[in-house]
């Protein structure tokens, strides 16, 4: 195919993006206190790597790679900690080996042999995880592999008239557009991870997408699933909808590969909307701003998009910087113009004291004609979103602090949340930190019951002790959510990181069946030992 | 509260509302062929039912009662082959007690009486299961104690601003919805069964609802559970949306009775519509029909109401008489007006050849005025609906066969599932029966990947042979219901009756789950034993 880029073994995304040590500087400078210059990459011919613990057998070693910039590559997922240990060479976690099958059978023969050999097994997407989903040292196994499944990045069927797509587990999400986009379709499924994170992923961890209400998770786009498992296959029906028994697929959503390895999945997709329509909205005050929001989530008019920015947010985004709230609003359709949705949020906006900008009366008519927005601050905001990752790397090469978490809760304690976030995570920076830092929210996801506040953190870093650092402010974050009895995670899954959160929240009842059904789906116990469930004692 | 009316204990909803002799004649008649007198309805006060085999302990015994008429009420469900067998007095399976807890303390207590004493706990809501789903002989227990939620019966906080209240599971419909209606808000989940099931037992189906698209099952409006099963009490987080780890309360949803008794539930309430529109359009053929209906099915207008019938519906119901497929469409809004959504459901229907029906141009204005529907279709078609269980059990008292079941399927496979449903299953009533019978269709909730069909059969029962002639006719459509890969069941859960079904479509590896989870929660193997999985064998 030619002109390949290479992704960055250390870091977000494309080798070629990522900052250079002159914008590491000066992207470095906007922040007193940081170190004097970014640590240097490590050079991946150069890495040393313990030899490995385990080697596959012969039918199997095809598949298999025990090179170090692979093994590098797959040590971590993309966490703050996890590029700040990559930058700083700690690698002693690498997988022995990186398993890189070619189809299901391939899939099937890694599990036999893990589950007889007694080896880890660490199911790996784009390796995009922020919640240490992809990271096993090994103890207790005779071994690790990494099992990549980005060579299953096929869409291997379109059904137009059920308007769904059987896709391969381990596509990325710009492949599985590609393949979608000549026949006129898209899942539509945007994480910010999009470029850099696969369907099967996206499954595994019950990931949070496109649209701001109502189908959030791409969960709801499941039509049916088929999982590998130690076991055997799990393939659910094609069903529009069932009501016999629980749901076996909303087993697998969210089992971060603990439970199976997910092949392939028929998903509902959607034709590509034909009208669109966005605007922005600026509130003085945070209460009527979210009087507004919560008005929109329970109007039934569920808005593609709906995401409310704090003042500090909006400021770091370019789309505000003058203290106000800043709510973005998009209406989209495949099948009829949306302006009478755009207009009755627009006038709950108003209602509730909402200032909507950059909105021309024309803006509003009937008229189609360029069914792009128009409007700036939702483009910037669009464009902050995806440059933010790199950006945060090139902090991280400074020693900055750059991380983000995310929750959900009702309406009735988001206000307080959001001050106990704010304020206590301030004094919990400057305690660690010693210096002043930052906390930003914005929310991403709205339900008729709730909102799904993101937080992005920044503070300054001591070079040698910064994830040490991100891991004590983190874990009082983590205290707040569990005060306020809100989820440890929205849709960044639970990982090994999540654990102590994910405990407390979890029922214990739910707690019992779900180590009841790993224990018969995986009972040597060797598939991602230690995200959701404790890592067995052996 | 005086007034109090009696439920049947034998068939379906109150005893004075059921068809007297004279009306089981006069209705008999329409259909040639049927038993020239109606089965007497035995005496309650006499009816010979066996000792009961256990005895609760002291402290239990102000909950239990082994009355005939309680102990008979309890012993089966409302399926057409339930009504047959108690109006032949064939009451075998009576539970031996009837256990009314008044709180959830209560509920543990018999839970951990049953557990050490080996007694069957099968957990009982309205009793409107269609499936057996409350029938449990005792074969290899001490015996069986029907647990009946019906005294937690009441909504125990409102929550406005999160739009949710605390329910209880044993409360009805009505109950719930008088409950709700003074402070504006409504549940609106209308299952056929609405004024005879409890939340509890459509939480324990997944029992299908109100709207015909996007939140067709309770599952929907499910924000937290409370479950108490043998090894503990679970309860769920009240949260908006999570992501943190497979969800809890989806395992719980459709685990009828096998995992534990559900006591309360945080349910996402609505306010009640203001604004609401309905219209019905008429098709010649059904390809056309099922075209504009996927059309809607896949437009994200998401009407409340799409329910198309077949001709012979159509005619049932006295919608239309005149061999067209009547579609009945309908939208509605608490927030704003809904003419726009009503005129675009309009176009897609007549642009498939859609004759709109009693639709005056000034029924599609912007006049909210009469937020009541017009159309006298969809009146008719909601009034046959109610009563249709009591006619069901007018013609069981004549030896007609009168039942239903339900699946769903793809857009690509409906017709044809249609043909062969239709087709086949006339032959066997007529192979059966030796006379033809009748087998109407309706699509009670779409989706965008496929219809969910609602089959009603009529046939000419012989009698004493009623039940098992059934059975050979039942059968044969679930044949054919596995042969298309439908579903086993959309909204009528499986029970016992829907087990070979069942166990055909579930995959092997989620069974194991299933039972690995059964075994956690319920170790002795108690909780309504032979729904979703074999009864242990003891």
């Amino acid at each position: 195919m030619g002109n390949q880029r290479t992704r960055s073994w250390w870091g977000w995304g494309w080798e070629d993006a990522a900052f250079s040590d002159e914008e590491c500087l000066a992207y470095g400078a906007r922040m007193p206190g940081l170190a004097s210059a970014p640590y240097p990459v490590p050079d991946a011919r150069a890495l040393d790597l313990a030899a490995p613990r385990t080697k596959a057998p012969q039918s199997l070693q095809p598949l298999m790679s025990d090179a170090p910039l692979d093994r590098a590559s797959h040590t971590y997922g993309k966490a703050y900690r996890d590029v700040i240990r990559a930058l700083r060479g700690q690698l002693d976690a690498a997988p022995d080996l990186v398993a890189y099958p070619s189809d299901e059978a391939d899939v099937v023969n890694v599990l036999d042999w893990a589950t007889t050999a007694e080896v880890a097994v660490v199911p790996f997407g784009g390796g995009s995880s922020v919640v240490g989903g992809v990271e096993f040292s090994g103890e207790g196994y005779a071994g690790v592999v990494s099992l990549d499944l980005s060579r299953l990045d096929r869409v291997l069927e379109i059904d137009p008239v059920n308007r769904a797509a059987r896709i391969q587990a381990g596509a990325f999400g710009p492949a599985l557009e590609d393949q979608l986009r000549p026949d006129g379709y898209t899942l539509r499924h945007y994480p910010q991870s999009f470029e850099f994170s696969t369907l099967g992923g996206w499954l595994a961890t019950r990931s949070g997408g496109h649209y701001a209400t109502l189908h959030t998770h791409i969960d709801d786009f499941v039509e049916s699933m088929r999982v590998v498992t130690p076991v055997g296959i799990s393939e659910s029906w094609r069903l529009p909808g069932s009501g016999a028994g629980p749901s076996p697929d909303r087993l697998f959503l969210g089992s971060e590969g603990a439970l199976g390895v997910i092949t392939e999945a028929w998903m509902r997709i959607q034709q590509r909307p034909q009208f669109r329509r966005s605007v922005s909205a600026v509130f003085a005050e945070a209460t009527r701003a979210l009087a507004a929001v919560r008005e929109i989530a329970q109007s039934g008019l569920n808005p593609a998009n709906c995401r409310l920015l704090d003042p500090g947010e909006a400021a770091m985004s370019g789309t505000s910087g003058d203290g106000q709230w800043v709510l973005v609003l998009g209406v989209e359709s495949a099948h009829h113009p949306v302006d009478d949705a755009l207009n009755l949020l627009v006038e709950i906006a108003r209602a509730h004291g909402g200032t909507v900008a950059t909105l021309a009366p024309s803006a509003v008519s009937a008229s189609e004609a360029k069914p792009e927005t128009r409007d700036q601050a939702a483009a910037n905001w669009r464009s902050a979103f995806l440059r933010m990752p790199y950006a945060r790397d090139g902090l991280a090469r400074m020693s900055g602090i750059v991380e983000t978490f995310e929750t959900a809760t009702t309406w009735d304690r988001i206000e307080a949340l959001y001050d106990d976030v704010t304020t206590e995570m301030g004094e919990v920076i400057a305690k660690v930190t010693g210096a002043p830092g930052r906390v930003n929210c914005r929310l991403t996801h709205v339900y008729p019951d709730g909102p799904a506040p993101y937080f992005s953190v920044m503070a300054t870093g001591r070079r040698g002790s910064e994830a040490a650092m991100w891991d004590d402010i983190k874990a009082a974050a983590m205290d707040i959510l569990t005060r306020h009895r809100a989820t440890v995670t929205h849709h960044h899954a639970v990982g090994r990181d999540h654990r102590p959160g994910y405990d407390r929240q979890r029922p214990d009842v739910f707690a019992a069946a779900l180590t009841a059904s790993k224990a018969a789906l995986d009972p040597a116990g060797i598939l991602n030992p230690g995200v959701l469930l404790p890592a067995p004692k052996r």
